[in-house]
């Protein structure tokens, strides 16, 4: 059963740092093994990713073999359901159009002294996507990752889907397709990390990695940061639904089940001032939980990680909401964007009781991909800055030197850095000598 | 001597890209020791951050002496020279100005089937500034990673900085007083990042970590990073300045200088369409070279690490620069603008001679934490946004969900997430029940 508290209990707090503080995953320390795999793609290129795909993916590759041809992508997405493209297509057009809205925009203006100042936004070169096989192999996630960088105007745009035993998953060849991909590679693991950090003879080195993975990819993701650019380390799907007692016990049950039903690790967590609604959210859950397919993973989520916290009012459930920093947010209240306002830290909130989390899954718009484990507190979703990086400018006239010129000479001379100092100073000279 | 190269000779692409690809910091491998100093802190907390303070810092230490009280602070700023002052002044009101047009905007509209969609940015509750002690602990480093928290609305902002044997910097202190720094406490290496990342009975924790730091910072700010945001590893700095012959061999020998004198690490280049000018400059290079007081940093960085490119035209010096992707680019050039519309890849651009680099170092306004090591490629110096997180906003409609659940079905059945699917499915099954 998962655990109830309620805040008006001496052992609250407690027990609540206690939930916040749970740890979730067991990640093995595969660090050493991601060294051993990273240096070895880095010696040997080709020759390792070949020999590591047969190890971990039981196929044998070719260098040629290793990117899919397009006549390879176009037999494959031939597969795909009609119904499933459409909808494919659907999401692809709102998540475009809601990220096409972040593009940022240049600056450059005078200031007082004379001086231009300003800054330049540009999209990094080349991008690669890690995708997951097997169980979490998400077309979805293919649109999430792929479009953003797209929108930002990133020219070379590579996936990484590993095909374990040769079995590609047509739904993520037709997303890929959809978004824009350039190049799709049949490689995964740390191998594959490393083959976009450092380029084989096939693969090109990219500038960027983002994308979900397991306890290697991330490992992996975290050795090749500062080489390129990398997204969060994301950790187990969590939701935080808060509802109030005029809500349809079954469709918060099956909002939290359908994060539940993503992994063991996953989080869905309630908070609400009615102690009854909150027995009868426990029971739509157990109720669903006898027929869903995925009830095995889904019920032991609930089991080990789910909560539900009943709260005084709002407010107490708006600083505990920060507090988790969760992220997915569902506020199912009279009023969800007042509570809105008084909440700080949250992935991705989810207004009023039509709009369920899954809806942000797919064809909301705004990106799925969502800081996970409380780092909501500093970091955001995916998005189109993630595939841009800005320049600053700056321009001095001879007023604008004489002006504030002696000032960093100043602070030169304070820091001991002897030549900056005369790097204006010279330039100083030259003009009082005019 | 700093090595030539000369586009038009046949070894130039070998020579290039082994200049590009030179290793110039050997960083030791700290990280079994980084990871013992995290697991203590995390352990034991203030008595493990005295004891190493004792060890590393040669100081001893109690509960109440880990934090700077505000009259040591103001005891110490009053030693700071009155020039000294009014220049971080000065330096900081420009920061100040510069960074607050960086402030994003929040978004909401309507789209086509009535949900509301939108984002909303806020700050990290809490940052913490690592300042190293010693030879590179600069107040104008103070200002540039404390003013844009400040901007972006930090509320509590904590300086970790080491005082070795008890030697605080009175300017360190003043920069964080006039960024208005919250709390500063004499602790630095791992055992600081440990602490701002988990805290401790005396330093409760953060949720940003930036700063520069050595090869232990660094490794600590590697290993918390997820747990907190951190900013980009730092390396060593550098410098490509373009410039054409109608330039002062001895300004442009400054700007470069100023690059190295930091750090033997540093690298200074030159790009020129003049064989003459760049004689020009390393002889102006060698004449100050005898009598800067930093001439055995600068003099070994310049040896090992300078190198000047001949090129044909200034569209070549283009492309070299953006496959260099320098942390800072000068461009003293006759049109400087255009030669920058040439060019992607480079943290911050100082356009024309009359705009040193050692301006944006100190009161330019641009922030001079910029990306080095080739990550130009895909990240930006310390801004604003670094301090910052947005949360998306997504609210359906019946109407909105009648539009596009049943492509949300559809994907979540292709993806087998049968509870994503059915908490569109209930709500739709309400509607049309209506």
């Amino acid at each position: 059963m998962p655990v109830r508290l309620t805040t008006k209990d001496d052992d609250f707090e407690a027990r609540f740092t206690a939930l916040l503080s749970a740890k979730r995953e067991d990640s093995p320390d595969v660090d050493e093994t991601v060294a051993g795999i990273i240096a070895d793609v880095r010696a040997r290129g080709d020759a390792a990713l070949i020999e590591l795909t047969a190890k971990f993916d039981r196929m044998e590759l070719t260098p040629d073999r290793l990117r899919f041809t397009a006549k390879e992508v176009a037999a494959l997405v031939a597969d795909v359901p009609r119904d499933e493209m459409a909808a494919l297509e659907l999401a692809a057009a709102r998540i475009r159009a809601y990220h096409e809205r972040q593009l940022p925009e240049d600056a450059s203006w005078q200031d007082e002294c004379g001086a231009t100042l300003g800054w330049r936004w540009s999209a990094v070169s080349a991008a690669g996507l890690y995708v997951p096989g097997g169980l979490a192999s998400y077309p979805s996630s293919v649109l999430m990752n792929a479009i953003p960088a797209k929108v930002a105007g990133v020219a070379r745009l590579a996936i990484v889907v590993p095909t374990p035993d040769g079995v590609a998953n047509p739904a993520v060849l037709a997303a890929a397709q959809i978004a824009g991909v350039d190049e799709i590679y049949r490689v995964g693991g740390a191998q594959a990390i490393a083959a976009l950090a450092y380029g084989t003879e096939t693969i090109a080195s990219v500038d960027k990695i983002t994308g979900p993975g397991n306890a290697y990819v991330a490992a992996a993701k975290r050795r090749v940061f500062g080489r390129v650019g990398i997204d969060m380390i994301a950790g187990p799907s969590e939701i935080l639904v808060i509802a109030d007692r005029d809500n349809e016990p079954d469709w918060i049950a099956l909002d939290m089940l359908s994060q539940a039903e993503h992994d063991e690790s996953a989080q869905a967590l309630l908070i609400t001032d009615d102690p009854a609604f909150a027995d009868a959210v426990e029971a739509a859950i157990e109720a669903r939980l006898e027929t869903l397919e995925r009830r095995a993973i889904a019920g032991a989520s609930w089991r080990d990680f789910g909560a539900v916290i009943v709260v005084e009012d709002m407010d107490e459930a708006a600083s505990l909401a920060d507090r988790i920093a969760p992220e997915h947010l569902e506020l199912c209240v009279a009023d969800a964007e007042s509570l809105a306002e008084k909440i700080t830290h949250a992935g991705a909130i989810f207004l009023g009781a039509w709009t369920p989390e899954a809806i942000g899954d797919y064809v909301g718009g705004p990106n799925h991909v969502l800081p996970t484990a409380r780092s909501a507190r500093f970091s955001s979703g995916l998005n189109v800055l993630d595939f841009m990086k800005k320049t600053t400018m700056a321009r001095m006239t001879p007023g604008a030197l004489k002006a504030i010129g002696s000032a960093a000479e100043t602070l030169a001379q304070s820091e001991s850095l002897e030549a900056h100092g005369l790097s204006v100073r010279a330039r100083l000279d030259k003009l009082n000598d005019a």
